[in-house]
This record gives C-alpha cells, structure tokens and sequence, in this order.
C-alpha cells in the first residue's frame, strides 16, 4: 500500500508512485512561495466555495474544508502553512492531515499547481503595484509641498556634467514629481494587466469538470478571468512588464539620488542632507557619506539585473521554463521590497534636506550659465541675429577664461572686443542691460513661458500637478473599494456555506 | 574677422571662436540623427511660424526662410541635409548659405540642440511606434484567421518541456494573439507618453523670448506641450521604457518563433516551414534550416541588450549623459527595424506554416498527455478524490513505462493493479471510459469551459479577440486622423506665410 | 562627555560625535558582510601583528588584543562577531568592551573600514574560486569517466535546432569536459588577479604609520600586495571578472541542462534522468519534471542578472559608489552558492543518466543525419566534386520528404533519379557503397581525424583530456600548500607574541 | 538539369534542389561576415594546400584553385569577394565562375560552413584581441610618462562621491596603468583560448576524409588544433569570455572618463581638457562639452548591451542557436571598434591634460580630506589610541561646520574644546603638530608605505609598472613573430605548389 497515513500526509510526490526515489533534499526548497501563501489560501477557499456552487464536489466536503480553511484565517493561516512546510500545496497537505485524503484530496480537483501559482502571483503583484503606487504618490505630494516652499530658489541645471543654466530649486523638484506621475501611469498599465484571472485554467487547458471561472475571478478581486487558458499559464510578459517598469522607477529615483549627491558634493555643497541618512568614516571623520542615496543606487542596479534575470530565464519554447522562473520571481520580490523601502526614506528625506540658498545663487552666476541671455540681450536690445550673437559671446567667454575673469567682471567693453573680433564691429549694448543679462536671478524671472522656471509659470502650473496626483489617487480609491468588494463577497459565501 | 563666409557656413563650431581647435574629426559623427531628419525639418518649418505669428522674428525674415525650407519640401529635404553634412543643425546651416547669417541665424532663436534632439527624437519615436502597432495588429489578425481554420487540429501542449496535456493548434494561436494584444497595449501607453511636446523647452529652461509652446506642440501633432521644461528635455524614461516594451514584444516573437522551431525539429516535425524562410547547409544536405525563426531569436537577444545599454548609458546625475545617449538611441532606432522586418516575415509565414494533423494527434497520445483526464475518468465515475485518483494513475504511467507499454495498451486491469498497489483494492474503471479517457480528441472537447480549448469554447471567444483588435484599431485610426490634421495645419500656416 | 562605556561600545557612529542623528535603523543592514567574518577575523590578527613587530603600538596593548582574538578562535569566533552585531568592526567592538577603548581602539590604527571590506572580500572570493575549481574539477573527472564508458554509443548531434550528424554520447561529454576546463582556466586567471593584497592601503593612500605591506601580505596568504593604494581599494574590475567568471561557468552549465533536458524530452527520449532530480506533476501524473537542470537553467538567468548588477552599480566616478556595491557583492555571493550547489548535483546526476542507446541509434540515422556521407561516397567512390555530389544528395532528401520515405528506404535508383535531374545523367553508386553511407555507425567510424568522435579517435585524445585535468589539480595543490603555510606562519606569529 | 550555368554560379542554396523555393531576399544579408573575409580567403587557401598535401584532392585542381586564390592576393582579395556578394562561400563562387564545378566544386571538401565562420571568427577576433592589446600598452605607456611629471602635484581623491583625502595625480594616473594592465592580462586569457583551430572540424564531427588538422592549425597561426571537433564548432563560451573582457576594459575606460568629467567640472575645475575633444553648445556658449569622455562612457554601455546580448542569443541547446549568434557577433565587432577608437583618443588626450596645481592643492585642504592626520597627530605626538583620536576630530570637523570654519582656520584651543566635550580633558597638542597635519602637501610626503603616493614611494615603484609593461610587450612581441612564421609557411606552401 502506497498510500500514506492521513496523520502524517506529506504531499503526492513520494517515493514509490509515480517516481522512484525521494526528491534531493535541496531540491525541494522554493524561496518565492512564502511571500504568496497568503494569496495561496484565498484561492483555495474561493476555489472550493465555486466547487460547491457548481456542484462538482459534495457540499459536505466543501463546507468540512472551508470550516478548517476559515479556522486557519482565526488564526495565523499564513504561519500555520509555513510550519507545515510552506510551498503552493499546504493547504491540501494541512487538510488531508485533519479531514483525510477522501475529503481534504478534494480540494485539488480542476486545479494545477499550475493556477495556483499564477493566481497567487497575480495577486502578490498586483498589492505590492499598490503599495508602489501609494509609496510614489507620497513622494509626488512631499516633491510638490517641498517645490512650493522653494519657488524663488535660483540654482544651476546641468549638461554634460558642467553648469549649464540658471533654474530653480522648485522647478527641478518639480520635473521629479512628473517622472513619478509617468512611474505610476506605467504601474497602473501593469497593474491592469496583472489584475486578471488565471483561476481555472489549470496548467494550460482548464478542466473537464465545469469550473466557473467568472465566479472565481469574482471571489478573487480580479476584474474578468484571462481569455485562454494557455495564454492565462504559459506566457508570462507581464513579469517581464512589472520588472521593467520597477527598473524604470528605480531608474529615476537613483538619478534623483545621483543629483542629491552632486549637490552635496565637498565641491559643490549647495544642498545638505539629513545627518540620520549618512554614515560617517571609521578612519576620515570628516566624512558624511550619503547612505541611503548609495542604497537607492544600488537598488536600481539590482533592478536592471532583475530585468536580466527575468528575460534569460523566461527564454526558450513556451512552457520549458518553468522552475527556472523562480530566479526572476525572487529577484521581483527583492526588488520590491527595496522599492518601498527607499520611497520612504525619500519620502522623509527631501523635506529635510536643508538648500543652501547662498551657494546655489553663487553657483549659478560663478560660471557662466547666464551666458545664454548676454546673447538674448544683443538679440533684443542691439537686434542682432541669434547666431552672431551666440558666437559672440562664445569669443567673451573665451576671453574670460584666457584672462581668469569672472562673469561679474565683464564690462561692455569686453563685449565690443569680441565683438570686433568677430566682425570687425562693436555692438554697443548698454551697461544696464549687460548687467541685467549677467543676473541669474533675472535669467530666471525672465522665463515665464508655459513650463518655465519663473516663480510665477511654476505658480501657474502647480494645479496640473496636483491635478495629475489626484486622479492617480480617485484610480487608487476606485481600486481600493473593488477589492474590499471582493473581499466581502468570499467571506459572504463561505459563511453562507458554513452557516 | 572670426564670422564665416555665408556661402561655405559650416556651423558654429570653430577654431577660434569658443574653442581653440577643430573638433577632432572622428567625434563629429553622430549615426543618430539621419533617421530624424524629417522630423528636425518639420519642427524647423513650426518653429519659425510661430516666432513670426509671435513677432519674434520679422515676418519677412520668417518667410525669406520658410520659402527656403518649403522649396526643400518639394526636393528631397531630407537628402538636401545629408548632402550638407546632415546633424540637427543641417537646417540652419542651408538657410545661412542661402540667406545669410543675418536671416538664416536666426532659425535658432529661442532653441537648444536640446529641443531639437528631444522634438525629432519623439517624432520619430512615435511613428516608429505606430508602425510596430500596425505591424503587430497585422500578425493578430493572421493568428486569428489561422487559428479560425485549425480549430480542431489536436496537438501536445509542453511544460517543464514534456508534454503536458492535449490542446488545439487554434488555441495555442490565439494565445499568441492575446500576448501580441498586450504588446499593443504596452506600445499604446508608451505613445501616449511620448507623444507630448518638448519644442520650446530649449535645453532646460525655456526661453526668455515669449515662445507659444501650445501652438509649436498642435503644429507638430503633440498631444500637448509637457509641464516642465526641465523634465521635457533632460528626463529620459520614456526612452527606457519603449526600448522595454520593444523588448517584451521581442521576447513573445522569439518564444513563438522557439515553439515554431521545436515544433518543427526533427524529432517532433509537427509541423513544416515553407521553404523560402529556410537555409540549407553547405555540407548536410538535409537540413531545412529555420533561418527566419532564428534571426527573430537572434534580435529578442539585441533587443535584451539594448534594454541594458539604454539603462547604463542613461546612469548618472540628471544632464551629464548626453552624448551618451546616443549608444541607446542607435540601439533602439536598429531595434525598431529589426522589429517591423520580424512582423513581416510572421505576417507571411504563420498562414503558410503547414500544420501535420496526424502527428500532431499522435504526440498529443503517445506520451501520457491525456493522463489528467484518466484520474478525472476515476473521480467523475467512480467518486474517488482527485488525490486518490491521481495517485493511482501515477503508478499505473510508472508501470507503463517499466513495462514498455504506450497508453493506448493500457487495459483496466492494469489500472486495477494500480489501484491494488496503492490502496489495497481495484478501482473497477468500465473499459467504455478508460478508452473515452486515453483518447486526445475526447480530453479537448470535454473542455468546454471558459477560454477553453475545446472547438465550441474556441469559437465562443472568438468575438472577445476581434473585439480588441477592433478596438486597438481604432484607436489607431484616430491617432492617424489627428496627425493628418496637425500636418495640415503647418501646412497652412507656412501657405499664409508665404502666401 | 561623548565618549561610550566600554562595556556598551556600540562602534563610532554615534550621534553627537561627528553627526547629529542616529542613523535610520534599517540603513545600518548590511547583508554582505556576514559571510567574510572569518577572513576579517583573520585580518584583525594579521594587522595587529605586524603593529606589534613594527612597534607601531605598544607590545604589551598588541598581547592584549590577540590573547582576546585567539580567545575567540578557541570558541566560534565568526558566531560571537555575529552576535555583537557583525560588520567590519565588530573585532573592535569586542575589544573596546574587553580590553577599553584605550586598548581596544588600537586595533584600527593605520587602516580603514576600506581595507577591512577589500581584504576580506578578497580572502573570501579567493577561497570561493578554489571552492568552485575543486567542484568543475570533479565534474570534468565525472564527465571523462562517464564518457570512457559510453564511447560506442551512436548518437546525433545537433545545429539550428535539426538533427545534423551522427557522432557519440561520449564525444558530446567529452566537449563538455573542454568547456569546464576553459572555465577552470578563466577562474585560475581570476583567483591570481584576486589573490592580492590590499591590506595597508586603508582607504586609498595607505598611513602615515609605517605599515609593513608585505608582512601582512604574507600572513594572510595573498602572494604579493598590490602595488598603488588607491588602485588596491577603489578599482574592482576583479570584482567584474569573477562575476563574469561565474557568468560563463553557469553559461555553459545551462547549455548542458539544456541538452539533458531536450534528450530526456517526450518526443526525443534518448536519456533518462535518475528520478530524485525530478518532480511530478499535482494533476500530470505521467510528468517527470527535470527540477534539477531547471534550476541550473535559473541560477544562470541570474548569473546575467548578477553580471549586470555589477557593471550598472560600479558605473560612475571613482569612489563614488561605495555602499552601491553591496548589491554585487551579494549577487555574487549568491551566485557562488547557487554555483556549488550545481556543481554538487551535477556531478551525482551525469554518471547515473541512463543513455537509451537504440533510440539514440534509432536517432541517430531516422532523420538523415547520415547524409553528408551519401555525398562523401559520390566522391569516394565515383569521384564527383563535393558541390555537385552535395546538390545531388539534396535532391534526394527532397524526393525522400516529398514521398514520406525513410533514409533506409532510399535505393541506388532513387540517387540516380536525383542525379538524372541535376545534371541529366546517373552516378551508378554500388549498392553496398549506398548501404555503408546511410549507416550512422559507419559514419562514426569513418571519423578518425584528431579530435574526431570514432571511439579509437576519442581513445587517442583521452590522455590529453587527463593531462588537462591533472595539471589544474596540480596547480590546485599548490595553492593550498600556499595557503597552509600562510595560516602556519599567522599562527606562529601570535604564539610567539601571546607566548 | 538543376546544375547551374558555372559562369553565373550563385552559390549551392537555390530552388529546386534540396528546397522549392528561392529565399525570402532579406534574410540572405549577414552582416557579420564582411570583417572576416580576409580571413576566410587565408582559410581557403590554407585548405586546399592541405588536401593537396594529403592527396584528397588531385594536385592539378589543387593548383588550380591556388592560382585562382593567389591572383586575387595580388588584387584586392576581399574586394573581389565582396563584389561576389560577399559571405563565407563567397571562394567557392569566384572559383566555380573560373573554373567550373568539377574544379571549384573541390574546396569545400571536408569542410563546413561550420568551421568556415570559426575559423575566420576566431582569427579575426585574435587579430583585434591583439589590435586592443596594442592599443592599452600605448596608453600604460601615456599613464607612466605623464605620471612621471605630476608626481608632485597634490590632489583629493574621493570616496562615497566626497573628499576623502589628499594624494597625488600621479598616483592616480598609475593606477589607471594598473587596471589596463589586468585589462592586457585578461586580454591574453583570451587570446589563449581563441586561437586554437576548429579547422578540420567542419560542423561538429570533422570529416571522414583524412584531414590534416595539425597542417591547417599551422599554416592559419593557431596554437594547435582543437582537441574535440564538436567543441572546436558548437561551444561559444570563448565569444562571452572576449566581450565580457571588452566590457570590463570598456567599464575601467568610462570611469576614467567620468574621473576626468568630474574633475573638470565646473565647480572642480581641477583640469582642462583639450578643447579638440569638446564640443560646445548652439545656445549655450559658455559649454566646452567632453565629447570624447561622453562617447567613451556611451561606448561602455553599449558594452554591457553586448554582453547580455551575446549571454541572451547563445541561450539555448548546443547547436539551436546559430544565425542568432550574428546578433553577438555584430555587437562585438562593433565593440572593438569603439574600444580602438576610444584608446586612441585617450593616448592623444591624457598627456594634454593640463592639471591645475593650484585649485587641485586647494582642494585637498578645503574639505577636510587631511583630517585624518589630525588623529594620527594625536596618535604619534600625544599617544592616544586611533579610537579616542578619531571621535575627537570627528566632533572638530562637526565644529567649523557648525561654525562656518574652514580647516585652515582650526586652533589647538578649538581642538581643545573638541576633546573636553568627547572626555573632559584638553588634548594638548602642540601649534606646529596641528599645522603639518593641516598640510595636504605633507599628508602625502608622510605616506612613503609600499603603493603610497608620497612621490618617493611612487618613484620606488616605477620600475614596476614598467617591467610589467614590458613583459606584455615582451608577450606580443613573441605573438607577432609567431603569426609571421606562419604566414611565411603558407606563403611557402602555396608558392611550391603553383611553382
């Protein structure tokens, strides 16, 4: 007799059925089913309560099962499924062990481990999209509240690593705000597509037994079940998708964290960051070494490696990978988790960070950014051509260097020798508009147009961005009450069953 | 005297004006760029209508240049730039020598290399990507069309790369359809977020000339003009995240084209590749090489690859990769052609593939993939557990294979063996459904359910995939309209101008 | 006063001090350094005895420190560092709560948390790579012995997916043996570029405090320190190397996964995989699912991932990502487990595979992998050119697909058909020539040239594959008896101080 | 009759011999092949000479093809085949077009289209392995002549993206020498593995004519031949190993680049670029852009793309991948395009650096980067242990940060201050003590250890860096001569024959 005691049931891959010898113990260990049993549990109550609706089990079986099932939930399900062993079938194991096989036995019938794992997957993904989605939202709200605080804040924007034009403090904040909002249009776009439901399809094919898949799509918080059973298992871009889309947020938040760092830099120093983000050195104790900006970096070189990870082992015939994809599933989960973690050290973090308002201003005029209105200003004052006069002031600028002067040092005489220089002519602009040109305060109130840095085109704009959040967060809300709906609707059937 | 000669311009970038020395001559090629010359000739003409309707520049300087770019219209405009060295600056460099720097120089006004990078660059993104769109909308409707005519081929589908269960040729197809419609969704969103305006944001400030961003963004088909000049130039996700989206489809195409291949390999030869997408050797003159199917695979590795190198070159603090970027964006521009050439190939290939129904049929039995349904014959007529029954058949495939049996020599009394060995007693399985049970055919119709392979299920479906390819469409359809409209609209202005 | 109790030392990151704040509680996790507590253990006594020798800190204060650090040896010194919290000072940590800070804090003296992570990096990756030599070295024995046993047994070999040529199990295992030797070579290359000694550089210019590089080089068994301190600290492409290393090894170790799992497949079942390195299914009860090759097929996936990890987040400045590197170093640390662990099952897996060697015969001449030799007799025996003898064959193959004949179907009159469309006339091959050339083992046979796969001309090269083999398990010992001499003179060298 | 006219043979692959129809025209492209068909003309020559040698082919066709071959030496060899239509058969078209079938139809025998492409793969590749190695010993070269004339010039150097301490630019500079010279190590490793012969090997079984692979092997400059025929043709892992060295040299490269950025960035100022190498702004034009440093770091990424394009294409079952490997050969040949490119304007580059002694030595005393020989001073002149000494600096530095101090402006009062509040008592140390340890300029004479940057201890290490220069040359040298004697000998060959 093959069959095992009730008492002691450890799964159907035993020695002696199907194989021959026992699994190599290392080989049995899976790392990313722990984060899911949670999801694991849902489907298997949603999965028996649909059972018994449509009659393919016995509704005494079924209600003995979801009485143990329901009990699990008074409890800690979760850890009572770890400390059988964990893994996507626990639950049968923990219910052939108390009800015994013919009963517990039943809880497998048209499913696959197969669904079970892509049903579970789905909806880890999608509530961990959430928790992104909130964390960046927080962030977006804390960008916005720290932009407004800073509107008249005058520092440098950067090209090709050098100093290239005066802007503000709250315009740059700004631009971070929309490359989140595009970070959460992307996670909603994955979150729509991993929102769907692969319940019933089994391994490839579904079942001959009459599952009702809209049923348990329903039960489970998914908006519709998948259109193909073998789509629904077998093809897996989404994970592609979310891990790209993870990357591409980390992306933004380590240039983010790169920008942080240059303007703290011992050179730079026109920002400082909160002493409880920093290190210091064990040898230099000068040093405030930005932590939590390196583990942010860090961070998004692992997300790109999980990107790797995941489109390596996702290669080859449809259906070859499949233990494989665990490597890519573990990198996603890590990934995750460091996501969120660094929006909340963001989130606390740039409110605090203190801008040195004094060296951002210097920084700005010190070298050169302003060059571009010296130009604008023989366009507008001396009705220059743009060209002329860029290339003008290109020979100004050179001899500033060649001369070791400083912007604030040039006098229109200087001008009108470059100018001679480039076409045997002066261009005579007035001392107050020379001196206007050079003012980067000026460069930047002079920028009003849609999008600009001047105080009043960022005041303009600021309800587009706070407009962008909110609709990001009604489409939160909107989710929020369709799963607490289906919630709902599980817990209201199996009481129904249960009585 | 530093000014040029109008007639021999050759761009700002000389010895003696800023910098001491000529570029080095092999830093001066940028392969980026050729392929968005249209674009850059199309914001040239949009820019200087606006700086005329905003009195920016004299009108008739603005008409003196926009007959000179429209004369270019009706010549080869493109060709024109190349002959002149090509680069985004190829415009103002003609217009110079045509016109003189005082009114060709001052195309410029107002712009950035930054703007015109950033503007042709999405141009061309975004007709790139509706191309891709079109090309894959093609393949869905070939998938369906051959699926609608294989609805009841029988044939193996794998896991873990063994076969797993039987399905149908149609159902396996249409699951292709459904990761290709995912492929458009993603394509779509990804439109959506380039198709926004960075013409008027310079290099990260705008101007302090009152450019109408509006007006350039409707004039250049942009949905509208993006927020924030900052993020409009020196933010770059939307590049990482085509590059991703191209990937993803890239990686679909090469996992249809490995199940092409593995169903065409030797041992298997379910089916067979029309000749002309075939390679034989030089040496083994057996060989029907699937060279197609193998270039696909091939560019879903590039397509990985640029993925990574879009990611590393864009590393670092906001603005200091620039030139840099050009290593993603070659990547990306040879990805989107090798993308458009792989649609086509599928587009011609999948209808001709000629699909071998009697192999197919015999794979789907030969190898146990209708064991599932001899465990379910176990549970629906003689009421065992799914555990049980699964069990059983587990040993009775150990005894087959220990035996050297194939399923069809299967016979009740084995099963009964089997059940003997596993609980003490037979199972008494009538002969009538054992033989339902081993039989491919009966296994996919049984499988009604939905998204199931059986043919009715099949069919039953079929309207819910035309339906998103309808809707794909249209949207496609209105994105044509609107582009229409907006190059009527530059049109028409530049006609006013010049009258 | 800021300065700590002994008996609580908590490290020298303490608010007040040179920072404000605490430090955020989950920035203080570091993953990567639990594993090289040993090698920092080690590290700690090395330096404090070259202190003492060099009379750098008192005798007696450097007797204090080691009589505590050899204390530790006598217990579970690696356990007790964890317990005080682990990191690169947990040593001074223990010491300052023993011995005071007035002692305790000299254990530092002349070094930096930079040389304490790259010493023991390095002792750890070094000990690692010969760790991973040993294991590919067993294999490539397993591999060899395996083959011995296997070289009569006919096979085919494959390109673009087809069958291609006749050749043998042991000719195909022989290949892999070469591929392993490559790797071994590629991680000798590593360990001699790793082996070096950073010790004394402290974070980039060594001290000011006369250190005796050399001493401490050779007392932690590195062969030499490495010659300019700010390269022995802030360069790490040994870093890339190793990982890249792994990369190739995992690479090919997939590759051969992926050739057990095609032979093992439904349709192709020349081998047989022993049953403990396999699954089954929870509803496919035929399945034997190749677990074990999977999972080297998804430690590769992350090996690429692991290899990108580390060029993204080593990319910037020098000395820029310093806490960034974490995320490598913990890939790489991975991976080598996951390596080991492959390696372990690998080398168990490979002798027990059961080679079906009728079905490989059966293989091996079904699918006209014989052709090549139909044409070679054409030239042998009737003197055609290879072209035109090839493009005869070809037509034949065609004749034999289009009227669904087998290889051994084709007769003398067939060929001559082909020949009679070629080229209007026949080739008149013998009967007993056609015979001879459509027989895979005579194909073999015929294959007598250096390095080919008939049995006498692999038997000929074994001599060359276990020279290969011995010569690195030379240099293997070697290596150790380096390293046990090092360990002999450290120990030596605190006897002699702590008397 | 199939047989082609000889006078306009296109080769073997044409409709209606082995398969029906003509192939689809642009899958008949290769890209990849054009680079190597000088190689492939050396092959074919080296080939018949071969088959002539061991009497398989008749020694009047023999020569006949030779003269054929030798002719087109005389002319412009790949020339004429490119002008065939290019391809590895591209030898046997031009021979079959002069003279015939019977004739030209010879060369391929024995051979495959295998060992054709791994043939000139791997001497193409060797020839540019050795083209890179060239290249890095030029700029070791550069590194030690323009460190030998910065030895005295003091500079920070940097860690966690901050000041860290004081050293030379000298010291520096050699340690860029000592990364490109593991990058020449790595290179040879390469080297080594690749030029072995897979000649003779034709696509995994060799050929049952009696080739002579030890012959060919000789006469193409390989080592030796390689010891297993389906090794020589289907393993790869020698592709990954040379375009991971790539990148890794490509990576070392880029933060060099981004070294050289940093330091020339605005607020650093520390050097100058020459101005050949930067572009300037259309807008901006005060910009001196690093052209060059920005490619370089482009070109790094691009590398990494390659290497996961090259892991991603070769994934799969030995010998399923082949057209798809072009993928990672293209990207590799374009590689060491780039990595040629780019050592050749660093060679011109790095000697016209022009270092700024002035700012350089103000940086590294502005930012505390001397603070820590503040501690050792407390150390050596007053006997504190390392510990206590680097608390009470570490609240120093805290104190002119609080109080807006520079370094410079420290007293022993205000150091004082610090040790009171760290322990209740004044440290002491005396005005002198305090000045030196402010110096940078002594902070580094101090530093004369093994490897420090004290220009002594740099110049005792000299002979070093260039004795390990000179063995690689010493190494290439050797290779060189090799490769000619070879050549000679088929030279020799080739003249006997046609005599």
């Amino acid at each position: 007799m093959r069959q095992q005691e009730a008492a002691t049931y450890r799964g159907y891959r035993t020695a002696g059925v199907r194989l021959k010898e026992e699994l190599v113990p290392n080989l049995a260990v899976s790392e990313s089913t722990d984060a899911t049993l949670y999801a694991i549990h849902r489907f298997d109550k949603a999965h028996v309560v649909m059972l018994v609706e449509e009659a393919i089990i016995a509704r005494d079986d079924g209600v003995a099962i979801l009485e143990v099932l329901r009990r699990m939930d008074n409890g800690d399900a979760v850890g009572e499924r770890l400390a059988a062993g964990g893994g996507e079938h626990s639950g049968e194991q923990i219910l052939i062990r108390q009800l015994g096989e013919r009963v517990g036995g039943q809880i497998h019938l048209g499913r696959s481990s197969g669904d079970l794992v892509a049903v579970s997957r789905r909806i880890f993904w999608r509530d961990r999209l959430l928790d992104v989605i909130d964390g960046i939202n927080s962030l977006r709200q804390v960008l916005i509240e720290t932009a407004e605080r800073h509107m008249e804040i005058v520092m440098p924007g950067y090209t090709h690593g050098l100093s290239a034009q005066p802007t503000t403090y709250a315009h740059q904040l700004l631009a971070w705000e929309l490359a989140l909002a595009r970070d959460v249009e992307r996670a909603r776009g994955a979150y729509e597509r991993v929102n769907l439901s692969p319940a019933g399809a089994a391994i490839l094919t579904g079942s001959s037994f009459p599952l009702n898949r809209q049923r348990t799509a329903e039960l489970l918080g998914f908006t519709r079940p998948l259109l193909n059973t073998f789509d629904a298992i077998l093809q897996h871009d989404d994970e592609l998708e979310m891990t790209s889309v993870l990357a591409i947020h980390c992306h933004n938040m380590a240039r983010f964290a790169d920008d942080i760092m240059f303007w703290s830099a011992s050179e730079v120093g026109m920002i400082s960051i909160p002493d409880r983000f920093c290190g210091t050195s064990s040898i230099m104790m000068q040093k405030k070494n930005p932590y939590a900006t390196e583990h942010i970096k860090g961070a998004a070189g692992a997300a790109v490696g999980a990107v790797v990870a995941a489109f390596t082992v996702e290669k080859g015939p449809t259906g070859t990978p499949i233990v494989d994809r665990e490597y890519a599933e573990i990198a996603l989960e890590r990934q995750f988790n460091y996501v969120l973690r660094d929006l909340d050290w963001m989130c606390e973090m740039v409110p605090e960070i203190v801008a040195n308002a004094e060296v951002m201003y210097e920084g700005a005029g010190a070298f050169w950014a302003q060059a571009t209105d010296v130009a604008a200003a023989l366009v507008k004052e001396r009705g220059y051509n743009w060209r002329t006069a860029h290339q003008i002031v290109g020979i100004l600028v050179r001899y500033t260097e060649e001369r070791e002067l400083r912007p604030r040092d040039v006098t229109t005489e200087l001008l009108d020798e470059a100018a001679v220089e480039y076409m045997d002519e002066p261009v005579r602009l007035s001392d107050a508009a020379l001196a206007e040109a050079l003012d980067p305060t000026k460069f930047v109130l002079a920028r009003t147009l849609y999008g600009g840095p001047a105080p009043e085109a960022v005041r303009e704009r600021l309800p587009d961005y706070r407009a962008g959040l909110d609709e990001d967060r009604q489409w939160r809300d909107g989710v929020r009450l369709q799963q607490r709906v289906s919630e709902s609707k599980l817990d209201a059937a199996v009481d129904e069953l249960i009585g």
